[in-house]
């Protein structure tokens, strides 16, 4: 951003500030309306051309739309909402208001507004959901030639053109043709000479997560949608995509770290929405913690007669969560990037079992010197603290490795099965091997 | 996929298998390899056409393409790398064994030696790694009808045709032209009339990272790479950069579980590797769990006389921990998405606040109910165990939220400051609160 738009505002160089903000990107101009008060972001949403000023819109955050919506006339409104991709529309239409959807839907043809509720009634994480119906369609009987001229004609309100779509009467997809190959191929050809049929298509209700790995499985830029009887309904474009991606491996972090997923930025949320999105997972870990509680009361005469025990009580409950966590996270990731599928699940856990060895044991072996040295313990008790660890060490690695699988397994969610319960699971398996090697050890 | 390779295969069912092989996806065929012996990859592999063996080639694993190498022709695995596009060929290269790379280098050129020397020299996660040379070049002199001739004599050797770039005598990109403006203008337009000038770009030693974002943020489909000079050296398409967005994001989940980063897939990874790269974040960890020991030694006192106060150690660590992981996973993940700057942090930290007051508050009072219930404690442990636990979360979500911040400032990754490093942290933090509220409401 090379351009101060706050400083022409404040100084109300407005004519100024017309002209150049047309070189700005529409993306720039919208992080600006960040550090604009409501009444600046009217004034500078004015002095768009209509054709940015749509662009701009449909970069806003919700709050920032609604404020320009209320503010601005209803035709100007309906020439942004014209001049958006049929899906980017839909977006804004899910979060405005209902009385001004209602408004838009009375004066919207009859057609449209089959179409947007439609549309509207997509699940949220479906293939439905991200796909627009700006594409260009062509006929198997057109040459090369008609086909480029028929873009030509109707290609500047599309989405896309680099893939076109071709459909038969009854609007069934029958091939796909790169606008790659339409340039590169002799211009008397026909359409169906050099279509592809063997293309990869989704259906609209299929999940969001699956649309984006047939993306990155065949690198594509665009991914046709049809129906239950294989009419083409619309196209996904690659840029959605990329949104989906992040937005998933963000909803993963958000479960590994024990929440609920957020479906807004973190900056737009409320306290109280995310303190709820937070709770319920911290109030069950916080019971099941009770397990651990358990445990320790059970062997109260143990630590009551060597306190020191009690010493290495976080030492050993943290490294086993962190071990835990470790091997989740591996095979979380790993599914999910179709990195390990299922039939791989005995490869993992043998690997898994013998890295837990190696690290148990390495871990162990130092700790031993570390409690004997530094910490200046007997010798028993240093033996007693090394071989929990080295044995927690391989438990937490292969409960973290068998969890996310089994989750897989009963078509769970791998991610939910990270960090914090496993380091529940783990602690409580230290302390049981802690209490009872102690007991052997330490002649209890 | 529809066919089963392996059956044709085990049937020896060759000539079938060439005929109908030819259909189906490179991408589908080269994970058919997976579960081939080494002789039977050889066979199908052979059976390939040669357009085919080459984009199969380039989607093998490493080992699987060592393999192949060994078995082929010389004459025939320089058809294949003449075959891929420049930047996968690089790729390859990088991991082939160095007497086949010597061997390749000597057959080539001397221009293409230092082509190919130039970029196996970008360092790996920089944008010179990604690019590729297959570019459309133009120049501003030529009319859309030129150019759109020029495209379809050249065009079938580059990996995309869909933006072109404007370069004067001294290769200085000067501008862009999308295929889709050459298709929709007149066919008498000088590119001079139609080129975009005002064209995002990046330079060859730009981190992937940076070059990911561009992409996200202008949602761009390739990106022209530029030298010091501003003369074009190179593009990067989508295609490697939804691979780059996946492969950050799994740094992230790494580091975030206390890991360094892999670079392989997991089940590509050897046991000793995997152990390593584990190792030595569990060591600082366990030994700088020293501290939660040290804590502990310094109350004894208080623990020998109220042994039930050990019951609820696991308790209120855990769920400090977990508490100040979701605030860290929160904010690491909004700065990594470029979500929260480093301007909002005082926003942040104010939010953080309110939420743990929310979620400490709520635990807290819970907590009460439930030891003084179920685990029959007398009313005085109640309180200190509850109060210990609502000021933890407080604390654990403010330091969840400022370690992030402080890394970003001091030019660390925020992501190795999540969960594992946090959880050892807010462990002492919980000790020293709970025993100090013990002393006091217990008059120990």
């Amino acid at each position: 951003m090379y351009l101060d738009i706050k400083e022409f505002l404040d100084n109300k160089e407005y004519v100024m500030l017309k002209k150049e903000i047309e070189k700005e990107k529409a993306v720039d101009i919208a992080d600006v309306f960040d550090d604009l008060d409501k009444k600046n972001s009217i004034i500078l949403f004015r002095l768009l051309s209509k054709d940015k000023a749509a662009d701009v819109f449909s970069n806003l955050t919700a709050q920032q739309r609604i404020d320009i919506v209320g503010a601005i006339q209803e035709t100007k409104l309906n020439e942004i909402l014209d001049d958006l991709f049929f899906d980017d529309m839909i977006d804004i239409l899910e979060e405005m208001p209902a009385n001004i959807v209602k408004k838009i839907l009375a004066e919207s043809s009859e057609e449209e507004r089959k179409l947007i509720n439609q549309f509207l009634s997509y699940s949220e994480d479906s293939a439905g959901s991200l796909m627009t119906i700006e594409y260009v369609d062509l006929k198997k009987e057109m040459t090369v030639k008609e086909a480029l001229s028929h873009i030509k004609n109707i290609g500047i309100d599309k989405e896309t053109i680099y893939t076109c779509y071709v459909l038969d009467r009854k609007r069934k997809l029958e091939g796909l043709v790169s606008l790659r190959k339409l340039v590169l191929s002799d211009a008397e050809l026909f359409i169906s000479d050099i279509m592809n049929e063997d293309f990869v298509f989704t259906n609209t209700l299929n999940d969001q997560e699956e649309v984006a790995s047939l993306f990155k499985r065949y690198d594509l830029i665009s991914l046709p949608v049809v129906d239950n009887e294989n009419r083409l309904v619309g196209i996904i474009t690659i840029d959605d995509i990329v949104d989906v991606i992040e937005q998933e491996n963000t909803e993963d972090f958000q479960k590994m770290a024990a929440m609920e997923p957020h479906e807004k930025e973190y900056l737009q949320t409320g306290i109280f929405s995310l303190a709820r999105k937070r709770i319920v997972w911290l109030l069950f870990l916080m019971v099941s913690a009770t397990f651990t509680g358990i445990v320790i009361r059970k062997y109260d005469e143990v630590l009551q007669s060597v306190v020191v025990l009690a010493v290495f009580i976080p030492m050993l409950m943290d490294t086993a969560g962190n071990a835990g966590s470790q091997s989740s996270t591996l095979i979380i990731r790993g599914i999910a990037l179709g990195e390990i599928s299922l039939n791989d699940y005995v490869k993992v856990f043998w690997k898994e079992f013998r890295v837990s060895i190696v690290v148990g044991s390495m871990l162990a072996l130092l700790n031993f010197f570390r409690v004997l040295i530094i910490e200046r313990v007997e010798m028993d008790i240093a033996i007693v603290v090394s071989l929990t660890l080295a044995i927690t060490v391989i438990f937490a690695k292969l409960v973290g490795s068998m969890l996310p699988v089994i989750a897989k397994k009963l078509k769970l969610d791998p991610a939910i099965m990270a960090g914090p319960l496993i380091t529940t699971i783990v602690d409580a398996i230290a302390l049981i091997v802690y209490f009872n090697l102690a007991n052997i050890f330490l002649n209890l």
